[in-house]
């Protein structure tokens, strides 16, 4: 068998192999269940141990754990237990537990250390941790580690500080392994072998030209299933998604789950290459940017169950406040039909279920919209078939359902004319529910406004008002 | 410089550059805007085209066209343009291009053709993407395809198929790279370039024993680091994510997130290694897991705007068709205030206020703790806590809020007593609304009840009820 390069026993010792070498234990064992969430009886086992102060019992506990289910184990504790558990088991708490730490736990944690230990945990990180670390703590604070960060670490996080938040530039890595066109596979082996600059695990290799600028890339299965003396030229698929610095991080989100990519190169604005995305780092963001839509349609802002209590209260409290004046707004509406109410009593009962019925249907079209717009499946191409697709839908259920409540109505009150206010009532909420789950969210992004975070008042505001007031109303005009 | 093996043409001429070579032209250009959505003039240049039936034009304007573009494209058009498209297209609608097709559309495509062409296109898709292609498909339709394929082909699938519906069997792809453990770099490196049955694309080596069971897993990166002589065993990590075949897939995608994973193993109940999992795969069910549950929650089924608007609209009514009990159920309580109204006509209009701010405030809740359950941050350990959390934010909220409206209503019907009714019923609705939002969806899940699909129902005919029954009950108690 022939010898590519002579036995390099260092880069062995640094291999992960022997680095993380652990038995398997992620499938339902006894620290996990079948969900691969962290048993409450080894969780308790934990909280037992540090109560009783044996530091010994607990660094046994969490010694086996992966970095990943340290940092769950960190959140599922209270606030004063996370620092006697990270007291117990300082070093376990490499950088990596550190990187998987919720954002306001890791805050938390950080406050209470000086800015030398930040800078020495965040000169451990790779860039985009480092950044993640970094980039919400205040000014002072950030200046405070960067300048004890090493030269070269602090010259890659402020070159990342200074993209736009929630883009490419901030999440991208900037190790990565480019090599140029003239290189063959075996040529390329070879430099990975003797290589010391490398990142600790890749995807892709980048081939640029002598400006830097991407020309091709290549899977490392590729590599690994061509002879030696095979250009690179060759090997290289020259068609590579390329991914603007400055891009959005949702949209990012999109396109690797799009063209199902592995990693990107990151291009600046000259289009030379100057970092790399990893689907590992994409994926939470994909995640994220999905799960968000839920939590800001209902106005539960970040929605983060280890956000600071009073930041929640405010937020929540926030956006109640200006669904207030909605409800106010609709009270309003109410209030000017007293007149009819007092003389029909009845009505105050059935005219909740309009607006109700109208607020759910509202509902479920925003929120197909608002998901059809996140993942770019609604574009204006396509707007007015939504449109058309959302009317038919509202009138076939305000229709159907309207004339259910009208029989049930019948039913108890015995009033053929009651009966027909509510049917026509629900048609118009049911219309007014649907054009408005899709005009006030396609708008707002029209607009560049986030449609999940706005919409909810304006269409809440119209179904309620258009549904008072259209079977008050109507009950005014035939019933007085 | 030492070759390994002999220069293989047929290699080269396999090699993805020369089946996929085309410019780059992914940002930015004269089809995609800067979101990496087809522009409307260049969806519209291809209907004009169509329109005209110039299938030469059609062609060469799709032609540049990723294949996850040209399945967007398809899905941008109407319907009966789709199938003109189609047939203009025929050598550009790869299996990759169906792959790529929204579920519904591709499915009415498929009803178009006969058994034999869909066994075709199965048969080159990978497993994975053959079995979501047969899997929604009637049984019958399911056998005639399945009897066309190859048998390697039709056994792979079968296989699949015998997993549950959105289980880690019926995503994984049976193509991997395993191999034993005695082997060392240099013997892997002339197995992958000599190996024929090798997937296309792979990131990962796994080593088995010789009951086929996993040992250990090898990143490509850190084989083409080492040189050939070191033993795969020294190289490999032992300590892998093992993924259990019949794991649902949102437990899998949560997995990929958690553990940074780019592909995993998948075993069976026995321990054997039966197929892997690669991120791509998997990516997009996180993205429609987190998705899924603002859909769920407003009751819009899958939310999908392509889904036959027939069974649309089936799902959205019998959602508010369930809904609209729930709103009956509050008018019941309301009507049993018909005396109370009638002679303060005011509270119909107030008593909306409430039940509103109810209604929100138990939704904000609600979508936290939906997404806190599925992203496995709120377990049994940490339940009481956030129990107590959401008690808090909602006696706050209540408190505030309600000061707010009792100064309003005081400002409006300078009456005390009903500013004091107002205030202590949006107390007692703040606090069922944050109780409801957490154990309600907490209850749902501890049953194993998805609490996204069934949550809203009960916290909105708690908040409804309760906020109608406080208000008009503490009115009747002590302004009569």
């Amino acid at each position: 068998m022939a010898e590519d390069a002579p036995l390099d026993e260092e880069l062995i010792a640094e291999s992960p192999a022997n680095e993380e070498a652990r038995p398997d234990d992620r499938i339902d064992d006894e620290r996990h269940d079948e969900d691969n969430i962290l048993k409450p009886e080894f969780v308790r086992r934990v909280t037992d141990a540090l109560d009783e102060g044996d530091k010994q019992a607990v660094y046994e506990l969490v010694e086996p754990l992966h970095e990943a289910d340290i940092a769950d184990l960190i959140e599922l504790l209270e606030r004063d237990e996370r620092r006697q558990l990270v007291t117990a088991i300082t070093d376990l708490m490499s950088s990596d537990v550190i990187a998987h730490l919720n954002d306001f736990v890791r805050e938390d944690m950080l406050e209470a250390l000086p800015a030398s230990a930040v800078a020495e945990i965040a000169g451990e990180l790779e860039t985009d941790d480092a950044v993640q670390l970094i980039e919400d703590m205040d000014e002072a604070d950030q200046r405070a580690v960067l300048a004890e960060l090493e030269p070269e670490d602090r010259a890659a996080i402020e070159s990342a500080l200074s993209y736009p938040e929630e883009t490419a530039g901030r999440l991208m890595n900037r190790e990565f392994v480019a090599v140029p066109e003239h290189l063959t596979v075996g040529d390329l082996i070879d430099f990975l072998r003797t290589g010391e600059d490398l990142p600790s695990e890749f995807y892709e290799i980048f081939v640029v030209d002598e400006k830097h600028h991407p020309v091709g890339t290549c899977q490392l299965s590729w590599i690994l299933t061509t002879p030696r003396q095979v250009a690179l030229a060759d090997v290289m698929k020259r068609d590579q998604t390329l991914i603007a610095a400055n891009l959005d991080q949702e949209e990012v989100g999109n396109m690797f789950q799009k063209y199902g990519l592995i990693s990107a190169a990151v291009v600046d604005a000259s289009g030379r290459l100057v970092g790399q995305l990893t689907v590992d780092d994409v994926v939470h963001i994909i995640a994220e940017e999905a799960g968000e839509d839920v939590l800001r349609l209902s106005g539960a802002g970040e929605g983060d169950i280890n956000e600071p209590i009073q930041r929640t209260i405010r937020g929540r409290m926030g956006w109640l406040f200006i669904n207030l004046w909605t409800a106010i707004a609709a009270a309003a509406v109410i209030a000017a039909f007293e007149g009819t109410i007092q003389r029909i009593a009845a009505l105050a009962a059935i005219m909740t279920i309009v607006s109700g019925m109208g607020g759910n249907a509202g509902t479920q079209t925003m929120a197909v919209v608002v998901r059809a717009l996140a993942t770019n499946q609604l574009t204006s191409s396509n707007t007015w078939r939504m449109i058309t697709r959302e009317l038919t839908i509202a009138l076939a259920n305000g229709f159907g359902l309207g004339l259910f409540m009208a029989i049930g109505c019948m039913a108890v009150y015995h009033d053929p004319k009651l009966a027909a206010v509510l049917w026509g009532a629900m048609v118009v909420e049911s219309v007014t529910a649907g054009l408005a789950g899709v005009l006030i969210p396609v708008t707002m992004d029209r607009f560049g406004i986030d449609p999940a975070h706005t919409s909810t008042v304006f269409v809440t505001t119209m179904t309620d008002v258009i549904g008072f007031f259209s079977f008050l109303g109507l009950a005014t005009l035939f019933l007085m």
